[in-house]
C-alpha cells in the first residue's frame, strides 16, 4: 500500500494534497458543479485511449456539460489481485497526462484491493468539482422550440473502437475512440457570450438516447436530419457489419448543444476552429407535447427515434 | 437502468438533482473539503451496519476529520450481475437513513453493471464535499509537543464484527461494528472554540497506524498509556482468540483528537456527552526526531508501536 501511495504521489502531486482524510480547497466561486462516474471498461486499453484517460475525460466532460470549469478530481481505484504494477503505472500515467491536458488537478484518492476473481483488473471512480462562472442555466428546462441542435463531430467511434478491440475484429483502418476533453471548447462558447441552452455529451446510448432524454425533460419535440449527421465511412461500415445503429452507439468526445438560431453561425465557427471540421447543425427543437424525436432520413421519409428497449453494449465506459 | 434510476430517485431526491451529467450547487463558503472512498467490504451485511451505511459514514467522517461540515455526497455503484434487487434496495435504504442521520445530501450518482464473476455483489464509491467554516488548520503540521491525545471510545469493534461475520465465528455476545457519523461531535468541539490541532479516524490499521502516520508527518514522538485505552471485554477476548492486537484493528466510529492541555477537560466533557462514556485521554505528544510511538504497558514496561509490516485484514471497509 505504501508503494502504491508513493506511485500516486509521483504521478499526481504532493503529500500535502493527497495524504489526508480529506483535502481542503479554496475556491474562487461559491457556485460549483459536482459529478461522479465509475469506469469498468473492457478491455482496459483500446485504440485512442485506455481506462485511465477515459476516466479523466469522462468526468471532465460531465462538468463541462454543466458549463463548469473543471478544477479538482478525486480518483479511487478498485484493483483485482494479480493486476501488474506495470499495467497500473501505465494507467496512472495516462490519467496524469489526461488531467494535465484537461487542466484539472487530482487532489485526493483511495485504493482498495479485492481478491482474484472478485474484480476485473481495475475499476476507477473519478469524481469532479468545477466552478460555474456564468449565470446561464444550462439544462433541459432552458431548451425552447426553435433552438438549433449542434453536434461537434462524427458519431459512434468510441463504441465501435472498444467493441472491435474486445472482439478482436479487424477492419481495414483501425477505428480510434474519440475520447477527448470538451471543457475548453465549452468555456470558449460561454466566453463568446453564446446563449447555450443545454449541453449533453453522447455517451451510453448515443445521440438517440440523449435527444430522447432531453425531449422528455424539456417537454418538446426534436427533429433531426439524417444527411446532416456525420458518421465516417469506416465506422458506418463497421456498424453495418456488427448490426449497430450509429445513432445509439457511445461516443466519448461528442456532445450536442442547444442554441438559439441567432447564435448558431458563431457557435459552429468556434466549434469547428477547436475540434472537428465535420461539426454540424443536425436538427431543431419543435413544439410537441408527446416529446417525440423524429429523423428525416436521407431518402426523405420520417421515422421516430425511440429509446433503445433492448440491451446496450455493456462495459464501454 | 431506468428502473434503477427510479429506485435511486425514490431514495435520494428529485430528478432535478440526480439526472444531470453534473449537479450545480450553491455553497455558503468558498473553503471546502473533498474526499473519496470506495467500499468493497465483505460481507455486505454485518452486526452494526452494512456496506451502505458504512459508505456514508466513512466519507462523512473523512470530511469531519478536516473539520468540515458535510454537505453533499456522490454515490457510484458497481453491481455484479445476479445481485438481487431486494439486496440493492436494502443497501440503498440504509444509505438514505445514514445520509439523513449525518445531515448530508446525496446529489449525484452513477451505476455500472459488470458480468457475473467480474465483481463481488456490489462495490460503492462515495465522494463527499463539506464546507470549512473555521480558520484552524486541522492537520498533522499543527501537532505540537505537549498536545494531549483524546480517543472517543473503545477500540477494535468494527474489524472484529466483520471478521466474525465473515468467518461465521460465534462469541457469547454479538460484537457490533462501531460504524457511526462523527461530524456533529467535531463541529461541536469547533463551535466551543477548542483549539483542535489534528483529527484522524481510526480505520484501516487502527490506532497504532494512525499514530505512526501522524508522528512521522508532524515530526514528533507519541507516548500512549495502555491502561487508558478502552477495549471492551468481549472484543479483547475475540482479539486474543483470533491473534489480533486491538491497537491495529479497524474502527469506523472512532477518532483521535490532538489538543492543547488547557482544552483537554472541556474536550473530554463534550465528547462524553455526545457519544461514548469511555472516551479518554490516552497519550501525549513529545519531542522526538525519530517519530517513535511508544506504549507504556499495564505492567509498566515500554515498547515501540510500529507500523504493521505484514498483511492487514482485507476488505473490512
Amino acid at each position: 500500500m505504501q508503494q502504491l501511495i508513493q506511485m500516486f504521489l509521483t504521478a499526481f502531486g504532493t503529500a500535502d494534497t493527497i495524504q489526508h482524510d480529506a483535502v481542503a480547497l479554496q475556491l474562487k466561486s461559491d457556485r460549483i458543479a459536482f459529478t461522479t462516474d465509475s469506469y469498468v471498461i473492457n478491455p482496459l486499453f483500446f485504440p485512442g485511449g485506455d481506462i485511465g484517460s477515459l476516466a479523466v475525460n469522462g468526468t471532465v466532460n460531465d462538468l463541462a456539460m454543466a458549463g463548469a470549469r473543471p478544477l479538482y478530481l478525486s480518483v479511487s481505484f478498485i484493483l483485482e489481485e494479480g493486476l501488474s504494477i506495470e499495467t497500473l503505472w501505465k494507467i496512472v500515467l495516462s490519467m496524469q497526462r489526461a488531467a494535465e491536458a484537461a487542466n484539472i488537478k487530482v487532489v485526493t484518492g483511495d485504493t482498495k484491493v479485492v481478491e482474484k476473481g472478485k474484480g476485473d483488473g481495475i475499476f476507477i471512480n473519478t469524481t469532479g468539482i468545477g466552478i460555474i462562472e456564468h449565470n446561464q442555466i444550462i439544462a433541459p428546462q432552458s431548451v425552447q422550440p426553435g433552438d438549433l441542435i449542434l453536434l461537434n463531430g462524427d458519431l459512434a467511434r468510441h463504441g465501435i473502437a472498444v467493441m472491435a478491440e474486445r472482439e478482436r475484429l479487424e477492419f481495414e483502418t483501425t477505428i480510434k475512440s474519440d475520447s477527448a476533453p470538451l471543457a475548453d471548447l465549452v468555456l470558449e462558447l460561454l466566453a463568446a457570450d453564446i446563449k447555450v441552452h443545454c449541453l449533453r455529451d453522447l455517451t451510453r446510448g448515443g445521440l438517440a438516447s440523449v435527444l430522447n432524454e432531453i425531449a422528455v425533460a424539456a417537454k418538446v419535440g426534436i427533429e433531426i436530419d439524417e444527411k446532416s449527421i456525420p458518421v465516417i465511412e469506416e465506422v458506418r461500415g463497421a456498424c453495418e457489419i456488427l448490426g449497430f445503429d450509429p445513432l445509439y452507439v457511445a461516443n466519448e468526445g461528442k456532445f450536442v448543444a442547444f442554441i438559439p438560431p441567432k447564435d448558431s453561425d458563431r457557435t459552429l465557427e468556434i466549434v469547428k476552429s477547436h475540434f472537428s471540421r465535420n461539426a454540424a447543425i443536425v436538427g431543431k427543437v419543435i413544439e410537441d407535447r408527446n416529446s417525440l424525436v423524429t429523423l428525416k432520413s436521407t431518402i426523405g421519409s420520417k421515422r421516430i427515434i425511440d429509446l433503445l428497449s433492448g440491451e446496450q453494449l455493456p462495459r464501454i465506459c
